[in-house]
């Protein structure tokens, strides 16, 4: 495998891990080399499917071949995951880039839905609250996004992963700890939430 | 699958996750349905060997067999994990429950590592502050994990997962906000690290 993380900053590619079939492929072939007619069988779609999945995987730099076999006239191919873990950049979340919208967009939408589970389990919320309460978390996601992107680049890429897991988890802290907008979101976070934190 | 996270309390439970082979057995059977035939060529172990991890697994409750068919007089079995994530207890990264000093132990192993690579890129750094910085990041895992746990026990077991993912990270964040040992953590952390956080 060629990374540990990877880090997407096109917003083409972002898109592809919308769907999520793709992202079902992207997890099995991160932990191992796969021919399409196995994914197939273990996702239980059919072959061209899945194929047409993967053409678009390899296109976007998440996938690659990493053997191929003749047999019986066929041609086989094996798929393995280009790394690890992928995520987004904070940029394309926060629609920065050209393009990035419609993915900044999903970003507010999915904050927008966890806003509302909060403000169902948190009585006396109102709803300008449970508004603010949608961006506060979208804020937060990006924040974090940003300082952990920041974190694995200065981040060892061979050894132990959980140690390096710890080695980013402390860079991404002592990020957080230098924007003051982190810990007014919590402060608000905190003053929103009550009751319901714990 | 039963659940999305499992949080493991027991701590002879927890041991199981120590081992290369259990760990990625567990990864595979979060995606997929697979046979310990399948898993064996996955893995490129023997099927003995194998099976004899699963049984472990099995009786630590972390995978659960789902379907028996019979092929040519064998009985071939299917097995699935019982969490898509699976999480240690924050009490047994403590050490605080009997049986747990061997994981917290691991813990505090797996923080040093951290420690010293983080040291290695930061100039300067003395002896006894990359002492200091290991167990800045023992307890900021600690924290973390406890913090995780207490939002996880509150946010819901059903729907996208990915909103959940951001209840989840609200409920942690607002958590955190509570204890005046993160900020401090976050602090120091800043501190010694300086130029190398980015």
């Amino acid at each position: 495998m060629s990374n540990e993380v990877m880090v997407i900053r096109d917003p083409e590619v972002a898109k592809l891990l919308a769907d999520d079939t793709r992202r079902r492929i992207l997890s099995l072939l991160r932990l191992a080399e796969m021919t399409p007619q196995q994914l197939a069988k273990f996702l239980n779609k059919n072959v061209s499917s899945i194929m047409h999945h993967l053409t678009m995987l390899e296109q976007g730099g998440l996938v690659s071949v990493t053997r191929t076999e003749v047999r019986r006239n066929l041609v086989v191919k094996w798929y393995r995951a280009q790394a690890r873990r992928f995520i987004v950049s904070y940029e394309l979340a926060e629609g920065l880039v050209p393009g990035s919208e419609d993915y900044a967009l999903k970003i507010e939408e999915k904050a927008k839905g966890a806003a509302a589970i909060l403000a169902r389990m948190t009585p006396g919320l109102s709803e300008a609250q449970a508004i603010e309460l949608a961006e506060l978390i979208r804020k937060l996601h990006v924040l974090w996004i940003e300082a952990f992107e920041k974190a694995l680049s200065k981040s060892p890429k061979e050894g132990d992963p959980s140690i390096n897991d710890m080695v980013v988890k402390a860079l991404t802290a002592a990020n957080l700890y230098r924007k003051p907008e982190y810990f007014t979101i919590l402060k608000r976070l905190n003053e929103l939430l009550g009751e319901t934190i714990g």
